[in-house]
């Protein structure tokens, strides 16, 4: 099946480290691909642009000094990257890269089988990369049916959110912990944990670096919301961990010394009391950095013992090691709930031309709560 | 059965963090235990000063500042603590501690079960605390006995380097890696670890830092030796990695960037000739830190995407995981080669109260490579 109306060309979002240190991403005119017997061509309606996909866009590029080319509907951007940035990019120097980790959109045709044939019309969530696009085909196996009534906006972000909260919750009851430390805990992603977390009685900590944020959480319900700003942060971060038990923390920041006070404080509650180890105590502290808000080196002060850990922690990986019927036990329970518990809110929409503004990828590049954008691929610029 | 000549009170070292914040280290009198029906009684012969051992020995006190006080015969050292480590030892205030990791001796009084009798007058090697005294009580079952003609000084470090240098090689097959990283490699534990992996022909490289200990380790066999301090370390450490497929290192070190190093060498050598991707190899890369030759913070600059982990590593939690079977196997293979694979060099002897004079604390509390000194908690002072 395909629809009268698919172009044989369609505008893509593309991102290049030059030759030159500098990262290049253009809107450009590609060609719209063929779906294959078990695949589906869907019309892009809306794909989120999460932190973990500026990354891919911009590179660790100084977009400080980004410059604008290009036409109105055919825009450029360029900006210079850092020597660091440049070294850790090296590899992909002059390969043109389609962005976008996930979205969601309309099925406008079909490959011949019953499974493909059956998504024709259809709005379905997708995710796999190059979702900043018009068009994208993809297997049939691999999208999400929406609930009657969701549009590709409310859809867009089924999967990196939704299934990184459930994600981190199975690693906590995999690796034996009964209660969670978050920080960045205003964002999309932290609100949607303290949903997941109040549904399932699980005692969550949430960490901000704000009052207002602090505010955020408390009229969602949140039981431990502390601002690491204030002084008292370490005492009321320790009495925390006394009452919950928190022995994982999931970190967005990454850099400085959050990391590393997180381990203090869980050292200093589960040894309270307890006779004096020389190696402290035999209780293992984990915190996994998931997120880079902070790009600065981690830096730990190992005044917590020697039974912790830190490390980085990615959802494929996870994925790859729960195995299909475990994510199918989440995806069924994401799409289940995606307009209330697992619902995720935008400042704005962005065309495809539009996100590579100026003024929007300042807004967007931030990474600061409350600037989360989203794009619409199909809309008319 | 007791000996004779085994006295009602002996000397023992003994270390109490003081309200003052201070680290007070003395020689004491105290009461000669009687073994139960299990038990033997071990006199002392000699006990190694491990690193592991200085932390209770002195708390992270400032040893610049040490005043020497008591007699000759029952010295008492005070230090003050700086107030990260008060902070860290205030469980520990106001407890006289005995010290000592391990040790070996001979069995001058026993308890009455045929396992017990058996070690009578036998030299014996143990682990367990409060070895820096002149008799220490022991479970029969927790002895080794030494082989025919091996002495207490060539016995007494047994347990510590042994243990952990097996332990090493077991963690790095548990957890899947064929090659191994080491730093401060050329110390005691290093050397030993070199002699196991040469051994088992398992690829090592190792990490120091200076020509003269570089020189150490070549001249005895070893194949991969890096010294940190040249320009040239990153690009041959990445070498070195991409010939042997090291993925798991033991840092001695701790502090500064040195783990970082590693980690993004691992990660340089992995990725080499692979297609970018933007989260970095999944190929997972650990650094586990053993020790704290630099106490100051560990920096990552986390430049090796998120496939990795840093944590810390203890013998004794590893060995609850390995079980009695696989400890018995480690201990007869140590047993069997103690005079050589295992053997320990010492730059000198101390009785208890040399141990405890100024000279001798600036020696063996450097951790100089080479500064290693053993107690002989028998010799008449």
């Amino acid at each position: 099946m395909v629809s009268d109306d698919v172009p044989e060309r369609a505008l893509q979002l593309r991102s290049q480290v030059t030759y030159q240190a500098a990262i290049q991403v253009s809107v450009e005119d590609v060609d719209v691909p063929v779906p294959g017997p078990d695949q589906v061509l869907i019309r892009m309606g809306a794909a989120p642009i999460n932190p973990s996909d500026l990354g891919l866009l911009f590179a660790g590029a100084d977009l400080s000094k980004a410059t604008a080319g290009g036409t109105a509907e055919r825009p450029v951007i360029t900006a210079p990257l850092p020597p660091a940035a440049a070294r850790a990019t090296a590899s992909r120097v002059g390969q043109s890269l389609p962005v976008g980790n996930e979205g969601a959109g309309t099925v406008v045709a079909t490959g011949s089988s019953d499974a493909a044939r059956r998504l024709a019309g259809k709005t379905v969530a997708v995710a796999g990369g190059a979702m900043y696009a018009q068009y994208r085909c993809m297997d049939a196996a691999a999208c999400m049916e929406l609930p009657d009534g969701v549009g590709a906006v409310a859809g867009a972000a089924s999967f990196v959110n939704p299934m990184t909260v459930l994600g981190m919750i199975e690693t906590m009851r995999d690796e034996g912990h009964t209660a969670l430390i978050h920080t960045a805990a205003a964002s999309n992603l932290g609100q949607m944990l303290n949903r997941v977390c109040i549904e399932d009685g699980i005692p969550l900590i949430n960490i901000v670096r704000s009052a207002a944020q602090l505010k955020v959480l408390t009229g969602q319900g949140a039981t431990h919301v502390l601002d690491s700003t204030t002084d008292a942060f370490m005492d009321d971060l320790t009495a925390a961990i006394a009452e919950t038990s928190a022995t994982i923390a999931f970190d967005a920041v990454g850099g400085g010394h959050l990391a590393s006070r997180i381990l203090t404080c869980m050292e200093a509650a589960l040894s309270a009391g307890r006779p004096f180890s020389r190696y402290g105590s035999d209780i293992h502290k984990q915190v996994y950095i998931y997120g880079s808000l902070d790009r600065g080196p981690t830096e730990l002060t190992r005044s917590f013992g020697l039974a912790w850990s830190v490390g980085g922690w990615l959802l494929t990986p996870f994925l790859v090691k729960a195995g299909p019927a475990r994510i199918a036990a989440m995806r069924e329970r994401v799409a289940a709930s995606i307009t209330t518990t697992f619902a995720c809110g935008y400042a704005g929409q962005l065309s495809l031309a539009e996100t590579l503004q100026p003024e929007a990828i300042a807004a967007y590049a931030r990474m600061a709560t409350g600037t989360k954008y989203v794009i619409v691929p199909d809309a008319t610029d």
